[in-house]
């Protein structure tokens, strides 16, 4: 994917997406111990980036695939994403979600108009009803990380960040499926002087952890994560553009994401999910074990969502 | 208070205070019916409006008064304000707080320089405490909301606002001790086209709203409300303002309370703490109420601050 590729993408989804604001925190950059700008896709369209890479994958279809519609599974953002940017763009929009979704996001789906097929809760499961409704309705599969439209797509937060920081040195990206952080590989390789991307994980969901390890697509046995966006695994199409440019991906402990995720409410009076402050936990871990790397050195962290269940969160007394 | 105070009073505490952002939101706008902006004052220094004044209230003060400090009582987000605002200008601040004041507050004070003084958790035992660290350390006293600095320096947020937006119909303001009010009222008048100005009130703390109707300074017997910051009284200060520029005060329940603040957080993703959610419960009740006064109308809310214990929220399951 090349450097026009990414002004493209962004010039074609940009009337259907906000350009986020990047905040900063004096106290969070004492704390780390550099400048540290946060890319606000908690304020995006549906309360994620996700909206991005769906915006551009639908662009991409004929107008007589367009007239079919799209299909996805997802458990969460994706499934809001999708739904809102096929109705922007009127589109039809089948999710299929797990029957153990929250309530709370299956609404959010009807409410952007989207049509729900509920199905066991197991990969397997997911993959096979989609299957099915591609072929009964003709509508196109798009997968959530793994398709090189959604990466795109995903990647021009990074974009927009480094349009007003191009001497950021680090971006901080959380892993889940694997599609933001290859997509913001690629906006880093051709728009940062020279940006490292690093990938935050939990100790409890490090799947991409271990494939960098390993050199190979691993999976997780438990996830017992409160990142609940980070669950997934990554795929063929985003795996060699994380093995080829992230830099390293920092793991961290469910304590230091609730930690870091009451700083960031706390401080900065922003809601974010659990799946942000698993980045700015591995930032704030890596500033830590190595301070020298981050002195006089500036620091970006997508904020992928604010996307929370307000009447379960993990705040004690 | 003239055009020229305000312009004056801004002018000067600028370099110590946030230009605070203003947001919009689109569902929000759908439900009111009106175009309605946020003036964040959640963002600004120690997370509310209070650092305004208590900035302005300083800097009048000599350079003699200055080396012998100030000193207020506070329960809540002037005490930090004050300290902070202190702290900026090199000011010793005593801070008269009653024992009963939660952990987290002392805690900011603490963090901001000041120094507390614990005493009985009445407003008589306040006063006498404060009175007498002003006799003994030459302290010059700041009330927190009934001094004219006070009130002109907080007035200074609707003046951004109206500034931005100088077409504004209402700004609504919470109704607390009254200096917010009151200093949004006189911004409203000298920089509004045609500016109303409304105050929100909890049901369970109407003093202001009661006030009005009598024409005199009337008090609370019981103040069963989760906005902590509304549970004061007004003063011979800012009470004459309110009564002659403030249009109404519309008072809302517990639950509307609760139910406005819930929707600000899940749809705009920023926190805001409770006193700041009766305002946008108020703005909401009387759209529902007057919808002919909304239709085509450009209404401002003050969103005071985003000071909240996360480990004591009232969202349930």
């Amino acid at each position: 994917m090349q450097k026009q590729d990414v002004i493209d993408c962004h010039a074609r989804i940009s009337p259907y997406v906000h350009d986020t604001p990047v905040l900063t925190s004096r106290l969070i950059n004492t704390k780390v111990g550099a400048e540290v700008y946060f890319k606000c896709e908690n304020f995006q369209r549906a309360g994620a980036y996700k909206i991005r890479g769906a915006t551009n994958a639908i662009l991409q279809l004929s107008d007589e695939q367009r007239s079919k519609g799209v299909v996805t599974h997802s458990s969460g953002n994706f499934a809001q994403a999708l739904s809102l940017a096929a109705q922007s763009l009127k589109v039809p929009a089948h999710i299929v979600m797990p029957s153990s979704a929250p309530q709370v996001k299956k609404i959010g789906v009807l409410e952007y108009g989207g049509t729900i097929y509920e199905c066991k809760p197991t990969l397997g499961a997911r993959q096979r009803m989609a299957d099915q409704i591609a072929k009964e309705t003709g509508a196109v599969f798009l997968h959530p990380s793994n398709n090189e439209h959604v990466i795109l797509g995903q990647g021009t937060a990074a974009f927009e960040l480094l349009t007003e920081r191009p001497d950021l040195n680090y971006i901080f990206c959380p892993v889940g499926g694997g599609g933001l952080i290859a997509g913001s590989a690629i906006a880093a390789k051709h728009f940062g002087e020279s940006c490292k991307i690093i990938g935050g994980e939990p100790f409890e969901a490090d799947d991409a952890y271990r494939s960098l390890q390993t050199g190979k697509i691993e999976g997780n046995n438990t996830v017992n994560t409160i990142a609940d966006g980070l669950k997934t695994t990554l795929g063929d199409k985003n795996f060699p553009i994380i093995k080829k440019h992230v830099t390293k991906i920092v793991r961290v402990t469910e304590n230091e994401i609730v930690v870091a995720m009451r700083l960031v409410w706390e401080r900065m009076k922003i809601i974010i999910e659990p799946s942000s402050a698993v980045t700015v936990a591995a930032l704030i871990r890596d500033a830590e074990e190595n301070p020298k790397e981050y002195m006089r050195k500036k620091a970006g962290i997508i904020i992928s969502g604010g996307n929370v269940d307000l009447g379960d969160l993990p705040f004690g007394k």
